[in-house]
């Protein structure tokens, strides 16, 4: 694998969460000028795009963009149709939930390909989690890889002029705990961030969503206190 | 490689155009069930929208949606930012045009294989065209079969049950004459379809964009009579 420029540019996928900020701080760290990209997918979670662009201006991006794909008019999860966000799930079961929203990041990673080819970068910075990933397909190394070896033949870098994108998933392997651990580490401030998919009417967090539980869980495990304003204390 | 069943769903993106229009006129006299998807991507040539709704109800589509994804914010082409549409351009040119939207395909797919994975399909026809591609690099059978590869391991039926997602492109190696006279052996309707990337302000075809020209080339060619009304005639 060739090293590219620590100067060199790179897109990142920046919802605002706890990975992604991280992920943001961490292609920062390795001296990339970085361009993010927030997805506006018609969630109910709006705030964390509120969260995204916070998030950018603090850390230092390059840029941010929003970009809205209406997946509502797909449908098929809790996350964008009219399903009830599930409560108090056990994050370890093996199923696919419901929060999956169908080819979400083969649509994300295509969008911030589309960027990169704009700003002419060739590295993707993505949050996927291979651990706490509640089973979602396209979070697995087997779809980072495919996605990598379509983006070099999409594009007029990779097709005409033999570049290779590279995506870039530096959380794949890590627990909510060392993701929090490595963010600290770079200091990463968490209060500015936003998980949760179901927040309440008075901008506070529910407590009980799967993405909820694994923040509190990974605060928890890391020994670091969780910034965060729940409905719902445990 | 497997045969489906011909009643089997298949998705269809479809922008209203001669290319889309002949690909669902051939997917539905192949039996599929056809769930059509258009996509709002904020194009100059916005009429193409009312165009795809006009073509998926004559043909007999079972669904037909618009998803609205914002690409000018992403830019980079003539077709999304304020960049003028070229005239008059030599369709044979080997340089990839100013029209080329980065991306633009591997966004369009991905979200039809999220409708694909909704609505139970493994069947995605786009009428992507090699011969009259002006050398967008998403239109070559390369992308298409790196697509499918990354399909195959991004969704749920893919990844977890072994299903194959599989891009047909019919339209692949055809010239512009030669859709035109399988479309109409199939029947289809050329006056509803819309192709011009730059239309007018009373609502005809500019007549000289790279898709104008080859339009008016290809009903030449084939011998048929054109029924799109141009707003420069020649």
């Amino acid at each position: 694998m060739r090293r590219r420029s620590r100067t060199s540019p790179a897109t990142v996928l920046l919802s605002g969460g706890l990975d992604s900020t991280t992920v943001l701080a961490i292609a920062l760290s390795e001296g990339h000028t970085c361009h993010c990209l927030a997805v506006d997918y018609g969630q109910r979670h709006r705030v964390e795009l509120v969260a995204a662009e916070r998030v950018a201006s603090q850390l230092g991006a390059a840029s941010h963009r929003v970009v809205a794909v209406d997946l509502r008019s797909i449908g098929g999860s809790a996350l964008t149709a009219d399903i009830e966000v599930p409560k108090n799930r056990d994050p370890a079961e093996k199923t696919v939930p419901i929060t999956y929203v169908p080819a979400r990041n083969a649509v994300f990673l295509s969008l911030l390909l589309g960027l990169a080819e704009v700003v002419g970068a060739r590295d993707l910075f993505i949050g996927a989690n291979a651990v706490d990933y509640s089973g979602y397909p396209d979070c697995r190394p087997a779809f980072l890889t495919a996605f990598e070896n379509m983006a070099s033949v999409a594009t007029v870098a990779g097709a005409d002029h033999g570049q290779r994108y590279r995506v870039h998933a530096p959380l794949l392997d890590l627990s909510k705990a060392e993701i929090i651990a490595r963010g600290q580490a770079l200091g990463v401030d968490y209060g500015v961030t936003w998980s949760c998919y179901d927040p309440t009417g008075d901008g506070k967090a529910c407590g009980q969503c799967d993405s909820c539980l694994l923040r509190r869980r990974g605060f928890e495990e890391a020994g670091v206190p969780d910034p965060t304003p729940y409905s719902i204390q445990r």
